[in-house]
């Protein structure tokens, strides 16, 4: 079935929940009113639906193919690239002045989603070159700026990350790459990177590896590393792609999903790297990418799980079976019209709605840290740092979940390859693993977020949630049931934050037992706090008269999502301060 | 890695969970003894490790392939199908008057267990078989039990359910295949069937389809249904494989997992078949192929989740990744140090073995259901006929979980195919989803099980429950605090309970909207009801002194249940009790 780019679902939210009524009083958004946004992204959606969309399960068939000439990827992807690129919807979201759109990011978010919904295996190569831009602009000198940044920006150059080394997955310390300087400055760069999304192909006129890697003499452990551009072909004199690099695909990885993706192997033999800043510090502008990557994959979760709803909703809708439990018809009904099929349908939107209007909001923080200013910025960039472990770790676990229930739906129709389900439930499984796995995300969380800072943070996150809660009691009935579940998540948050905030100096075992309960619960809480949002503008919008079945939707949304999913909470709070003990002591 | 049967706790859970000291009174099982079933498990597990694991992963790769000369499965399996039968396997759990080796069902339910573990694509054969077996020692005539049972308990031939057809799944209602009577007494059968597992392969000398149609002018709906026994070679005068039927194999499905299994769509043109009991009564004869096969697939996700587990038990201890966090060493530990491993390790390990011990507790309550007498007969088939919705249900959707952390804890080797782990993942996505889905499960156990009765047994169960509770509160501390938990999930469960028969007959969506809830709250606690027998059983040995280490583990696992699993029934609750409005209240 097409792919259905939820366009009014996306305003709705950019609208509502991405801050923009801050952002747009900013000077590098005041051209842009939400119109553009909808033109834009109603653009972007006709091409991603009608061009990319198609690729997806003759890609997933075929996979990419290594051949001795280079990297083979399935049908059509060369020509849609050369589209995408050639239309400039990789700039959609960079700035203005490395030859950008502008937009702003959580526009940027949406795109990415909608992207990723069309095609996962081909959003992935935008995906790590968007991560590439922002770590040259936050890092890159001024000369690497101009070689480089306007042609990722047009697409005509894509960009890769390069961390992990066989011995150094989630434990970058043990990266063993080494760099040496050369006496024309630059570095020959030697060792052995394993998978790297799109390390390898003929998409782009060129590939601008960022590579970590060490110095003779660095530092043992993570304060050793530094930054390079291993470009695949050196600029030449014109800033052209020049002479091949000595960095070479040996193989692909053959993966559960995202088959049209290659996932590379790489050998760099004395390849000539560029330092980006200063040597050592590589881990620090890394962290630019990874977490511009972090917050991009938490999109694609929200992406996979859109589209599978779209496919379970389209079945549920069209497939006759059994007659209802009411016995209101003496016929088979329409699958959809059974009450479990209807649970897992809304807990499939409500979860994609939720963990949208989450990534949305906190896309608008990261906007407001990065062009606002003053105090307001430096609360933006905190909430923002605060948010993104949860937009990635809460939002790709609940992905995998919501595309299981997609296959579900579909009963044995869901495990048949052809059906087209299954491949999202395959793909999806990468989501909570790659740029950090969820464990990854919780320490960031409970070390980075709320140990560090003993909470403060945290408890602001906390004053936000209470604000709204307090506006729904304002606004009838049903959005008054749903304060008390926030308020009642909100009092979890806080019993689970402050026991770990207790025990996190004397017994870090027992508090990092608990740190992926706390990501789940904090992220949940995040979700419900803004669909509590989502709720009021919809109750608003109501009373003005405007989209009646629309504003209805997303209130009945809100509504089941506080009643059977934010309940979650209770469980996570059990796990935090008791389950704990019994994790630590059991033999395993 | 090698496969490793559970030997120990299988035969753990034998000794006390599965009724043993009742069922060992029974003339049936009068010569067996506990160590008769060590050994032949021991047995049957070497041979499953040694012959049958190792198929598995090519198997997968390569699939099974339609030819022209029928259906090629992949290299090995012939062979191995051969020495399965010729060794007797297939007769372990079947009656000795009909050349079976007459084990108890929960031995049968273990062996089951491990053959799936070793390889679920192979072990769906004898699954079928064993269902067809079940099907006719009940309801077949003496002639056919003559023909056919003697060759299926051998594994000389094997058997299939013919029940779904494209336009009806879990509406069997709707079958069209039709079956005329002719002058000899046998049918004429003539419609397409799919989704039949082993509906075509070489491996058996015949294969003996059990066949859902309807005959003329029979009422229209699940009532006027028969059972069919249609081979694909119909006996010769010798009782042999003779001529070819017009049963045929029209192509086969290309799946998400289990590549080896050829799940086909079957034509019969005409084909013969022979009633089983009277025209009209088919679907209740198939009941009993069901009943047995929905058990049987229960124990394919403890078999699934189990192997899993021991996959990511292994790599946890191997792999070298980061510090501790609680700054023990300076150096980068094995990953099973890191808390968050720990957790996922025993979440998988408390599930299996909550999921294991449910399944062999119910084999015993079949087995006294079938062989015991009087009162005790009955009480015995009322809850065995309570828990197999639950076997099936939840083990089934909790198999899919835990798959799912099999490959989390691997993390990026975990898509790489070649790990193996995917498989786990891809293969147990089927479990909830053939022989009834998760739903038609909950329906059976909310409608058949629960409403029909006013709630019986449901109180029956319960009282069982707080039984346990009531010595384990007597056990020392750490069991009385498993018996706090129990006491709770068991009010979650009564409070669902009366709720559900409160709202059943006047909004009987208001019910079903809960059922799948219900499901999930009832399965779970039933496992940590089993859990809290196998911490009482172990306690007591860890008491005599025997075993200290193993009993010490299965105490840990009872209590990692209760604090961090059984827990989420208070979730379940809230969405039964509260969640439903909202969810029939949203439009869809």
């Amino acid at each position: 079935m097409q792919y259905l780019p939820p366009i009014q679902d996306i305003t709705f939210d950019l609208e509502h929940l991405s801050q923009w009524s801050e952002l747009r009083s900013l000077p590098c958004y005041g051209e842009f009113d939400l119109a553009d946004f909808r033109a834009v992204l109603g653009e972007f959606g006709r091409f991603c639906s009608e061009v990319i969309a198609p690729l997806g399960p003759l890609g997933d068939e075929t996979g990419s193919k290594l051949h001795e000439t280079g990297v083979e990827l399935p049908e059509g992807y060369k020509e849609a690239y050369a589209q995408f690129a050639e239309m400039g919807w990789q700039s959609l979201p960079h700035a203005q002045e490395h030859g950008g759109m502008g937009f702003p990011r959580a526009v940027g978010a949406a795109a990415t989603e909608i992207l990723n919904a069309a095609d996962m295996s081909f959003g992935l190569c935008p995906l790590l070159t968007d991560g590439a831009i922002d770590a040259l602009v936050k890092n890159g000198s001024e000369q690497q700026k101009a070689l480089y940044l306007e042609k990722l920006v047009t697409g005509e150059w894509s960009g890769t990350m390069n961390l992990t080394e066989p011995q150094a997955g989630s434990d970058l310390a043990r990266i063993r790459t080494r760099a040496e300087r050369r006496e024309d400055g630059s570095y020959a760069i030697t060792g052995t990177k394993i998978f790297i999304t799109y390390g390898e192909h003929a998409l782009s006129g060129n590939i601008v590896h960022l590579v970590l890697a060490r110095t003779p003499g660095a530092p043992s452990g993570p304060k050793g590393l530094s930054l390079f551009i291993v470009p695949k072909y050196l600029p030449d004199a014109e800033g052209g792609a020049g002479a091949r690099n000595a960095a070479t695909c040996l193989s692909l990885e053959h993966k559960l999903g995202v088959h049209a993706s290659p996932t590379t192997v790489m050998e760099f033999e004395g390849a000539t790297g560029f330092l980006v800043g200063e040597e050592n510090r590589g881990l620090e502008y890394m962290f630019i990418m990874m977490t511009s990557a972090r917050f991009a994959v938490g999109v694609q979760g929200v992406a996979i799980a859109e589209r599978s709803y779209q496919h379970a909703l389209a079945y549920a809708r069209e497939r006759v079976q059994s007659r209802p439990v009411d016995g209101s018809s003496a016929e088979s009904v329409p699958i959809i019209q059974h009450p479990d099929v209807r649970r897992m349908l809304l807990r499939m939107r409500a979860t994609v709605e939720g963990c949208r209007a989450l990534a949305i909001a906190t896309a608008g923080w990261l906007d407001l840290a990065e062009h606002g200013d003053g105090g307001a910025r430096d609360e933006a960039a905190q909430m923002a740092e605060f948010l993104v472990p949860l937009v990635k770790g809460f939002s790709t676990e609940r992905a995998v979940e919501v595309a299981s229930l997609g296959v579900q739906v579909h009963g044995g129709m869901g495990f048949i390859e052809e059906t087209g389900v299954a491949r999202f439930y395959r793909d999806a499984r990468i989501l909570p693993i790659y740029e950090g796995t969820t464990a990854i995300q919780a320490n960031d969380l409970l070390g980075r977020k709320v140990l560090r800072d003993r909470g403060s943070v945290a408890r602001r996150f906390a004053l936000c949630v209470a604000q709204i809660e307090q506006e729904l009691a304002q606004a009838g009935p049903e959005a008054k049931a749903v304060a008390e579940r926030l308020a009642t998540a909100r009092s979890d948050f806080e019993a689970g934050l402050e026991y770990l905030l207790e025990v996190g100096r004397e017994n870090p075992n027992l508090a990092y037992a608990g740190s992926v309960p706390f990501l789940m619960l904090t992220g949940n809480l995040a979700a419900g706090w803004q669909l509590g949002r989502s709720m009021l503008a919809a109750t608003e919008m109501l009373a003005r008269g405007e989209d009646a079945d629309f504003m209805s939707r997303k209130i009945a949304t809100a509504s089941f999502y506080a009643h059977n999913i934010l309940v979650e909470t209770a469980v996570e709070r059990m796990r935090i301060l008791h389950g704990a003990h019994s994790l630590l002591s059991a033999d395993v």
